[in-house]
């Protein structure tokens, strides 16, 4: 199958219809196309560092929200490598709403991160905020994160998806979801594949959690989109109480994963520190969480196979 | 413990800390008395005609959108009632948009609800959209819905709870949740402590589903309020298709139950058949919310006692 | 002209073209029917006790938030009158959102406007909440008012349009445009066509005013209804700082007038007292509105006659 | 007056109290401190070109969304320049949604920029998106323009700063306020004090306008910046016949200038063809504005002079 992008009236159908091996032409209805199931209906695993993303297993990304020392980074990392977690994430540039804000380590953040991925054995995330750090980012992480205020920074899309590294794409805040997917699309567009969507809440009215977390979204795109998509519910609820029950409902809504901040000591975390899990708390979330996973037909434990329409009976189980 | 509500500079503290029997006097600080934790920190069991809501059982109130003909009710009842369904729901009078949209049976539909009841032998919920109909409607029903649109009619939400019957409150498509919550005490002041808050989904800028489910209120709700929360994935979604995954989400949240629309024949329904599900459907929508019931410690199998914290330990599955 | 509604299906379209005097059968495209330019196209004049409002003048609507004292309302109806108001509203029954607010006098508030308008000589405007109120509160004022937590009670729509009076149809707080046009065709089709919309702030996520003022509201309802449009920017802005500057944006985008709160004393209004203007700033209100009414060919005395397109012209000052 | 900035604690105030000249230590309120009215409370005027923005006249920024050819762009230039306007803008990077979208002609479009200033007269307005195209932007045009979709996007707010060119910041599509004056601080925070706010229509729920217009925004702008305000109701509304009623609302309301899209051939615009004014309905535009700005003490005639309280009386208009 080959999927032709572009404007459609300039599309030479009758030509094409009649070449060797052509046996339809149809047009693709959604204004994404590379990303639509209209073009390619089974699901996309994302490989990053050789974690598996979007197959039967669940993908557990977790860290602080801003690499902050060696020690806090490598605490962190150890404590959720020992809890069950797949990758690394943690902020080396930090966009942040005030200027007076700790704006993260920068190179140095990048270096940690390294290091831990040395140190402690799990692939490393990072977000990248500029096109001019993108070269230097993607030398020392496995997957490169485009946050939610840059989902529309569409210069730094087609940098990032240039590098060739996975990319973990933020939902904007108030982006619809075909916007989402019009700039993954603009990744795919590079050449670039491998694409993670992640919802992490939109603005609403609603002011007690910090976003509202859209569950339905998680639904909605798995019905057209192959890309895998895991959800953030720590940026979503801002408050780390809330992080638990929504992590369960987001596996039980079908997610690929999840990405959570832990942080070796909240209360003096340089920036989300009210939304920050405490690394025993992470270690209770993993638990409860898995066995969610497996009443869905999922796992915590990833093994690299597309998922199957759950299969897990409610006969099987004692009512 | 006795709580006071009213203006807080006319209560004479100074008199009341002197009775006897008096050990403390202490403000609470939620706008919301009657509803808040700090009044009344065990969970409130409401009961419908019997059937338990905010134990550790699960309650799921199923049934159509809206009565429309003895048939169709019978049917649909017989059926969620075979797949597990505790109540059953179905609208007589109809809040609609457009004036031009059917507007429910009235009172015929309220009479095919009691003899639903009677013929099928499950607990009966109807929407009541007028101060003048509630003590007809409460003749004939076990509970009152009170519909999103009406989450601020306050005489209407007086009335309700003057009847004395178990008052489902939906909450308002914009309420934020203080709202909803104070919404209940309207309710609560009249004396009738049997109030299920129901999540409907809110208005956000996001157009692919109906509503946003704002999930992370089941955890807000559940940290202010000792009432039962329940949730209405039909309502929210709009889409039969995003029903399943959101039902088990929701369970997966912690919420006490669900509300379900049900038609024997989705695509001829009066009204919002988009969202209804065929009985087989809901069928296999029982059987996959079970093993979710379980796994966070709850079950489809009513029982009237508190739920502990969540008990079920991911160790005694073989991962 | 005849205007035919109900489902499209079961017109017959055949036998009606056939028909003596008929020339042309057409569709009307819009869910509302009778409130739609399609069906008519000149604008309609609402007379509230034989002050008009969709001509060329525009109708300023002053008073209390609620009614609290003879002395209270009646110093206000003298200061607003002396400013150039035409309408004295003011609540009688108030909506309040908790049940520990002061909800108003009820019908001693009632019987004070009457007083208020046989005594200062301005027709009044109240707030309905209950059906079972609708004939009382209609033998004391010149219009009812339905608040924008009851635009889709709808059992309250047909109640009060039944009564006959002049209706102020105030837009739900997270309403879109076609719905409230949808709940001002409940009243309309209860024969009653004397509707006035009137925007007053949607729900969104900006915290610094109460509400979000939707002004393009007025040109999108003027484009598509017949109906007349007033803006309350009190309510919309809840700070009365902000209400001059918008009242004057209101009259500029086209609006056929304005809803403005007033209170003797603000700082100890028992409701809405921050948002309301003190009897010296609503003077200097009407002051600063007069000359934006000129520079849009409106006025602020009122005269009984459609307005023509825009007739000021930039030519005739003096640039 | 010297304005400190960073975090509060590491401030010796004690020692700063002591130094000769000081009279007092005073904390700023608000997290944004440079834009911030308590630093400094009169209004500061920029000027891009020559053309003040913030004083007592208006400025009306004019031009094609996308620059798309030398004979389109001169055309809008000498029509806009004819109608009054004082600025020219024009697209040469445009951020769209979908990656199929025409994305601008880049430096060919600068070039043609350059080219309508030196033919027509015009200081020039337009749009940077990549921090790598900051210094070849600012050699062609008079000034930069920050766009919805990269008001978060903070390294690029920090290098167009650092160009030292006035730069006009569009509010993102779902900022608060506040977070629109911290993007401003950013700026600011560079040494560049050139900044020109630009209210461009927020996220909503209400699907008929492309955006909601927040013109709240310009008073709460007003009272907490010293910054000037413009709104661009061309964005807002999406729809080019409610552009002239907005217009000359936004006029009213206080606002410093506008910013609106005109095409000579609306419907062959490459881009926002269906919000862009015809040259002869912008010349109206124009027109009908004037007599507003005088309502409200303003003018179209730009004065390089500190508007002062309205001073236009309504006394002085024949009523």
């Amino acid at each position: 199958m080959v999927g032709a992008v572009g404007d459609k009236k300039d599309f030479p159908s009758e030509t094409v219809i009649n070449l060797p091996g052509v046996e339809k032409v149809m047009p693709l209805n959604k204004p994404y196309k590379l990303a639509s199931r209209e073009l390619k209906d089974t699901p996309t695993i994302v490989r990053i560092g050789g974690v598996p993303i979007g197959g039967q297993g669940l993908a557990v990304i977790a860290g602080p929200c801003a690499v902050e020392s060696e020690e806090q980074l490598l605490a962190t990392a150890r404590a959720v490598k020992a809890a069950g977690a797949h990758l690394l994430r943690g902020g080396a540039y930090k966009p942040r709403t005030s200027p007076y804000s700790f704006q993260g380590l920068g190179e140095e953040g990048l270096k940690l991160l390294s290091l831990a991925r040395k140190e402690v054995g799990l692939p490393v995330i990072t977000e990248v905020v500029d096109t001019r750090d993108v070269e230097l980012v993607a030398q020392h992480v496995d997957a490169l994160q485009i946050g939610s205020r840059n989902m529309q920074n569409f210069a730094l899309l087609k940098e990032a998806g240039a590098s060739g590294k996975p990319i973990v794409l933020k939902r904007g805040l108030s982006a619809t979801i075909e916007e989402w997917l019009l700039a993954a699309e603009y990744i795919l567009t590079t050449g670039n594949s491998q694409v993670v969507l992640c919802e992490r809440g939109i603005r609403t009215f609603e002011p007690s959690a910090r976003f509202t977390l859209d569950l339905t979204a998680v639904a909605v795109v798995k019905e057209n989109t192959h890309l895998p998509i895991i959800v953030d519910p720590s940026h979503t609820t801002g408050n780390w109480r809330w992080v638990l029950p929504m992590a369960k409902a987001v596996v039980a809504a079908g997610a690929d994963g999840l990405m959570i901040e832990v942080h070796p000591d909240p209360a003096r975390a340089l920036s989300d520190g009210a939304q920050s899990l405490h690394p025993e708390t992470f270690d209770r979330l993993m638990g409860e969480v898995a066995p969610v996973a497996l009443a869905v037909g999922r796992s915590l434990v990833l093994r690299d196979k597309i998922m199957p329409s759950p299969c897990f009976q409610a006969e099987s189980l004692a009512l």
